[in-house]
């Protein structure tokens, strides 16, 4: 008997996906835990966690949990004690891959084709061909990070001409295969770092990437580069990017994600010039419950049939972020 | 004996072009006219005019002018008495091709990523995931005209995993070559607009397409689509669109191109909901004048060499418009 407690964040679960999870194997059963009385109730009999959303309440509870899948593509933020103490096998939910690297690619192109200016002089009825200091296209890219959306863009860059230099914590087939050249040292990326026309960052924040692109490293980027971060905002520091942007140099950049995410409409961030800004959206999909359901009712069954999890995580290098 | 007069119209050409003009063969000779007095004192010489910033002033004067080579993607701007009189050879520009395909295809993914909203609320310095409304990713695009640019965009859009449907005034090989369906006939295309995700213009204006996109049309295409005009101002009906807008039709539109172009902060179509506008920038690039003139000099050296020049056009297609 294995016992299910679903938990999502945002949109509860449909009848429908509830069901396919019954039917999966004979001896499954399924909780639907809309508050956390009924999440922490049925935490000691719980076998399998999907979703996180009471999960610093019930894992104390937790007497035979072996799984915690989360809806999130970077769960650093689900770290904690008991976390470590129980020690589930930690997913991540990878369904969104192609979804982030298209919107990762489109700030990119975005930047390179001015459309915030665009927009800007639109909202104040200007028809007008300055300041438009449009880009070059780009012929190389630097994508840090090999995850599923690493590889994901590199293979989108690729296809549209790119060269993809990749930057990854260890050497992968899977990186390899979709990579021109991979780079696995600091002293090694940063020699290369002056190639990039743009650079993504698709990492999650570890104790190793936090705060990675300092002033130094963002200096280190050529004058028009343009940056992408759609991994996690504290693999940025803020307060030096913006500097380097006021400071004339990068072509722009672009942050789906920011740590801390700016408190009032007076946080410095906004006044930033070329910085292109969208509040964690990267992810948004119009069928993003559809395909949220059909990826874990398939980790679910690969779970339940022995087979290989998608989107394996060591908690170990997890840190705690925003 | 061949005489060039060469009469940019944004910048002057440069001394280097110049020289590659003069030694492509031992007979040519340039005169670079840089107001419109000269251009008017050489006219009677002239064999080849390239560029045609005193065309109007000029062409009167012309004795034995028998090629023209704008510098324009769409020459119809030019069309006079004058011009169909004299009748030269009319080429145009076809040398950023690729860079307006790649600010097509940019403005259509900016718009299904809501980037516009995304300036909006951060120059208000708001952090909100409201209201954004992302679009699927597109799997159908229809693309109006075959030329140079839509042929590039139809393969930037196939590379990127979409059925191209195209819409040409009749069979070419190389239309051919870069889409899954073609269509010629206004009752073949009108059957299946109802397909296009993205819908793409990058026609010129003639008598068939002015207003081509009216109410009819816009509301023919899906409730989710995304409409972009590369091409020429004139071939849609601006009224028709922002009403269109208006109702809730249409996922978004991007105007590269707005005949009339709005001529006050007043004009209606700056209020357009889902509307993005940008500025006739769609052929700017950091390497303008460099591309623009190793253009000129393969076109000269196709002509003086009797090959088929680049971007021919049928003068009595043309239609007068912005």
């Amino acid at each position: 008997m294995s016992q299910l407690l679903l938990m999502y964040s945002n949109e509860q679960p449909s009848q429908a996906h509830i069901e396919r999870l019954k039917i999966l194997q004979v001896d499954v059963s399924v909780v639907v835990a809309d508050t956390e009385e009924i999440a922490i109730r049925h935490a000691a009999d719980t076998d399998i966690i999907l979703g996180h959303r009471y999960l610093r309440q019930t894992l104390p509870h937790t007497q035979r949990l072996k799984w915690l899948q989360s809806t999130a593509a970077g769960p650093h933020h689900l770290l904690s004690s008991d976390l470590r103490r129980v020690n589930p096998i930690l997913t991540r939910c990878t369904a969104f891959s192609d979804v982030v690297a298209w919107h990762a690619f489109t700030l990119a192109l975005s930047l390179m084709r001015r459309i915030p200016e665009a927009v800007k002089a639109h909202q104040q009825g200007i028809w007008t061909h300055s300041p438009f200091n449009m880009l070059s296209f780009p012929q190389t890219a630097m994508v840090f990070g090999m995850g599923c959306i690493g590889r994901e863009l590199a293979i989108i860059l690729r296809r549209n001409g790119l060269t993809v230099l990749g930057v990854a914590r260890k050497y992968s087939p899977e990186a390899d295969a979709v990579c021109d050249e991979l780079f696995y040292e600091k002293n090694d990326w940063l020699e290369h770092l002056h190639r990039a026309d743009f650079c993504f960052i698709t990492l999650p924040l570890t104790k190793n990437t936090y705060h990675l692109f300092d002033e130094t490293v963002l200096h280190t980027l050529p004058q028009h580069a343009v940056l992408v971060n759609v991994g996690r905002g504290g693999v940025v520091d803020t307060d030096a990017l913006v500097s380097t942007l006021q400071e004339g140099h990068l072509g722009g950049a672009a942050l789906d994600v920011i740590d801390p995410v700016p408190s009032s409409s007076f946080d410095p961030v906004w006044a930033a010039p070329r910085l292109l800004i969208t509040p964690k959206v990267a992810v948004f999909h119009p069928e993003h419950q559809k395909k949220l359901e059909a990826f874990i009712e398939d980790q679910v069954r690969r779970y339940l049939n022995g087979e290989k999890l998608l989107g394996i995580i060591t908690i170990n290098n997890l840190a705690e972020g925003d």
